[in-house]
């Protein structure tokens, strides 16, 4: 159980998202435009920034999920998620996505790690500055909901087949009827 | 100059916003519920939360910012952004809010810092429930801010006079307008 009383016994964000709709309503809207919004970058890289983030931030809840929702905007696979998590730098991904989450593990650590060769490398990639933009704001928004998931003590169910429905549903319906 | 072309040149996350207004709406109302919406904690209080917990991150921007929008919400002297941070620990505040930081700073670290004593210790101080959750939210939400912020190399004035008109704005007039 949360460190609060919650009123409800939904996992992860997922419970807080119902006790506070207030501040919801922009956290859904913010993971709706970042992940499934308009962008050169597919769904399924969006949400792989996402969980490999998380799974840095050691966030069980987020890193499970969106590896879940990862897995779903490809071919359903969960074992991509154990490769975002146990062989990430091997995971078969384009030079680009590779320099993008590149920046988000810095990010991660602190936005001040970010340097200007670190961009450059993007670029030489191919990553476009709005691409850019939005894989650091991807993870910057991630070390926002790994911290309120977990800084809360939310529960979080082990397995991953768990997170396999779950993942299927925001991969395909998205983030703004988490709450309904 | 930020790591990206911009179009504009706003400092701090106002450059950012003005770019993509797309993520600019949820970040803006996020702000404007967290630090201005219907509390019982005062607006003073949470944008001390933020800017300990920016300080904390070393974005100068968003902890100065913050600092002078503090000030502006108690009589508008800036010397309590000195006091954030230069000597935190010994700034006169009472102690719910001391233990409201207390977590803010676990939340900065990382969300699975915070433990259950902490926020025993919060409620012991007079906390509620949806105090304590809205520091985690706050402390969380400015990891992202000053990551975005800090990420994407934006440019800051380093002098906090600077700062003071903007703190008096956002005091008074809010988060919503930041961007038009």
């Amino acid at each position: 159980m949360a460190y609060i009383e919650l009123n409800n016994k939904m996992p992860g964000i997922a419970g807080l998202l119902q006790y506070r709709p207030e501040t919801a309503k922009p956290l859904s809207e913010l993971a709706e435009i970042l992940l499934r919004g308009p962008s050169s970058l597919s769904s399924g890289e969006r949400e792989m920034i996402a969980s490999y983030v998380s799974y840095r931030n050691k966030c069980h809840f987020c890193h499970t999920s969106h590896g879940a929702a990862a897995a779903h905007h490809f071919d359903g696979d969960l074992s991509l998620i154990d490769d975002i998590k146990n062989n990430f730098k091997k995971t078969e991904i384009s030079p680009k996505l590779r320099s993008l989450l590149d920046i988000a593990a810095k990010v991660q650590q602190s936005g001040n790690d970010v340097k200007e060769s670190d961009i450059d490398a993007a670029r030489n990639n191919g990553a476009s500055d709005r691409e850019i933009h939005d894989a650091v704001l991807i993870a910057a928004a991630f070390c926002m909901y790994n911290r309120y998931v977990d800084g809360l003590g939310t529960w979080a169910p082990e397995e991953k087949e768990a997170y396999d429905e779950s993942g299927k549903r925001l991969a395909h319906e998205g983030y703004l009827s988490i709450n309904s």
